[in-house]
């Protein structure tokens, strides 16, 4: 089996300042093409460090991928380092140099002296474009290894690995076949999943293997299989066949869906549009929604009332409410969802009211107590939900939660 | 220095089920009091890995802990793999085998047969008892080094390290003292700022060194310092008291604060209240506040008129300005923030207006185009900015912007 090494450059990792988030997220995207991650390492940006551990590293794996250390700043020495470590000089890149500019008109800006040394680059290296930032990567050849430089910050390390490493690696290296199929759950936690599917699990094959990923208020599960069998994905089909209906009732998509791109899917398909009234979710389910490229198709709008008073002068919520069954009520919920449709002349309304805490507790209601509301062109439904006491947590699984029971609402319609 | 590694052990590491946040603890403590972690190391439940990785360890470091693989399951190997490496036998520790009686007994339970291996230990090693699990710490030493074992579940093994492991390193090892300080800034990027303070970092002494720590729509500047001198962190703060001018229209903060906490702050310590109206960012403002604890005391609320329809009839924005200068606009900027703080009765208001992408753009106005009203008591605020062609970028970082503008206009009244 073709075998990785990861390493990460930067102090910041060293002394804790930042998580080491690269290395995980790089680990699950090469084992689904079949690489095996055999060791990370997180070094100093030293140039006697960078040295030894990548001498140690080419070694021992076929495949060498390095983050961090490339900035324009003087404590990002990694490209130094590189050229010197394969005998190469730095010469300018045209085309790196326009993607610079590129990247600093966007923004309104003129380059600096020190971007320009951004498109400074190993002779030896083929380069790598990053679209979404100024520092380019590098992918190096050794003895048959591989070896390829990136920037440390997240989302640009993982477009280039998406877009070009990857592709790149599996043309390479020959990788046996592995097929990995996801089931996204929502609202149930994974000893339950497990307990529903044991017989299921207990009988897969040797070469298949699930995995429960657990995430903010969903549960994702992974069923992968490697082989070389021609039937090998026709298998897994079968297999997913067979679950499906155990826990038919927790599955809102497959794959790498989202909630909010799912309910927007929905939402395009049937022409309706939507409204938000959040209170405890504080903009959450609306930042979900909008987060979708196109969403303005469906989306009209929100209002978030936070105040009680907001809620009767915005919202029209009858004022009694408040002193008898409280602004986290399923009255209270209703109403937010029916009024909010009407006011911006939607099809469909979420309605959010709850206590995200770690203050507002009463008797009653602990911190956690959520009511959503669903407003659909013929009737409002309504849920109480339990969310526990970390307020992050509470907001976010609000909006999870909102948005499935808006997929579900869409789907009776479908 | 006295020099640490941290070497992580297990599967779900390298294959990015689990995200290793024990060495960025780790490595935070250990800098607190002065011992440096030169490396991080994750590898598999795989003796000869755990074999090779030790003996490198041993031989760069001065101290080597290692988390992980302690449990009682077949892939946790780690224990006998250091019996061995520490020609050293097992033997039943009946002090650990009271703890894990206890912590049985707590949830009512019998100790099974699994349970009582836990309490074999390398005969060589100084045991480090668990109060929050059933596995316990193992401390060795060989040449002057300390090698600790410790579990890989978090809290357990913060526990060890600040109860027991911690204290007694600080007794064994000289530690020289360790500063850092960090500035937090907004608005500009790391080269522009590496320019305007060229002079004044390479004028740092030599045991003081600058770190550039960029995130979405900001740049951290890390300085630490180390040494043994009583005025070092003195020191510190002269150089800060130097470098905090030169770039004084972008700092934001220091350390850990976030900006939705200190307008927060800012707010409460004014008695003022604060309202949002957001297009483009969708939900991202109102997010950000509301996900500051406490909030409700200064957040009065949101309305997000996406559709232009809403931000006529809800906002009520001058018809024409659609058809003249259109939503995307200074003027609909400012009549945003205005007319959300009048009908939502705050002190301060923001407002948000932009083209997200990636459709939306027209002759005059690219992807990316943001404009960002703040009302204050007295006026209107507004700016325009360019944040480039990422959807989510330009929502971050429209929010970001938009709370470090308010920010400057409540310290002026402060």
């Amino acid at each position: 089996m073709i075998s990785a090494e990861i390493l990460c450059i930067g102090d910041e990792l060293l002394i804790g300042q930042v998580i080491n988030s690269n290395a995980a997220w790089m680990g699950r995207e090469l084992g689904l093409v079949g690489i095996r991650v055999m060791r990370h390492t997180a070094i100093a940006d030293e140039k006697k460090e960078i040295i030894s551990a990548l001498d140690e590293a080419i070694l021992r794996a076929d495949i060498v991928l390095i983050t961090g250390g490339l900035g324009p700043t003087r404590d990002d020495i990694t490209k130094h380092t590189l050229a010197e470590y394969f005998n190469s000089k730095l010469i300018f890149n045209e085309q790196a140099f326009e993607n610079v500019v590129r990247l600093f008109s966007l923004r309104g800006r003129q380059v600096p002296e020190t971007g320009k040394s951004q498109a400074d680059l190993p002779e030896v290296c083929t380069p790598i474009y990053n679209e979404l930032g100024t520092a380019p990567g590098m992918w190096f050849e050794k003895d048959g290894k591989v070896i390829v430089s990136m920037p440390g910050v997240p989302h640009e390390m993982q477009g280039m690995m998406t877009g070009r490493v990857i592709p790149e690696l599996k043309k390479k290296f020959k990788t046996p076949k592995i097929i990995h199929k996801t089931i996204l759950t929502q609202g149930v936690g994974e000893s339950i999943i497990a307990e529903r599917i044991a017989d299921w699990e207990d009988n897969l094959p040797p070469y298949m293997k699930l995995a429960y990923l657990p995430a903010t208020g969903m549960v994702r599960l992974r069923l992968s299989a490697m082989g070389s069998q021609e039937r090998l994905e026709r298998e897994v089909d079968e297999k997913l066949e067979q679950v499906i209906p155990l826990i038919a009732e927790y599955i809102y998509g497959y794959g790498e869906e989202k909630l909010e791109e799912i309910i927007g899917r929905l939402l395009v398909q049937q022409g309706k549009t939507l409204a938000i009234a959040e209170s405890c979710s504080g903009g959450y389910v609306s930042h979900l929604v909008t987060s979708v490229a196109g969403s303005s198709a469906y989306y009209r709008g929100s209002v978030i009332p936070y105040a009680n008073d907001l809620k009767q002068s915005i919202l029209h919520i009858t004022p009694a409410h408040f002193t008898t069954v409280g602004a986290v009520s399923e009255e209270v919920a209703r109403e937010m969802a029916l009024h909010v449709k009407a006011l911006f002349k939607s099809d469909y309304a979420i309605s959010t009211t709850g206590i995200a805490g770690p203050a507002g507790a009463t008797p009653e209601k602990q911190v956690g107590t959520v009511w959503i509301g669903i407003a659909t062109p013929d009737e409002v439904i309504t849920r109480k939900v339990l969310l526990g006491n970390n307020r992050l947590r509470v907001i976010e699984v609000t909006g999870i939660t909102a948005l499935n029971m808006l997929r579900k609402e869409l789907l009776k319609k479908a």
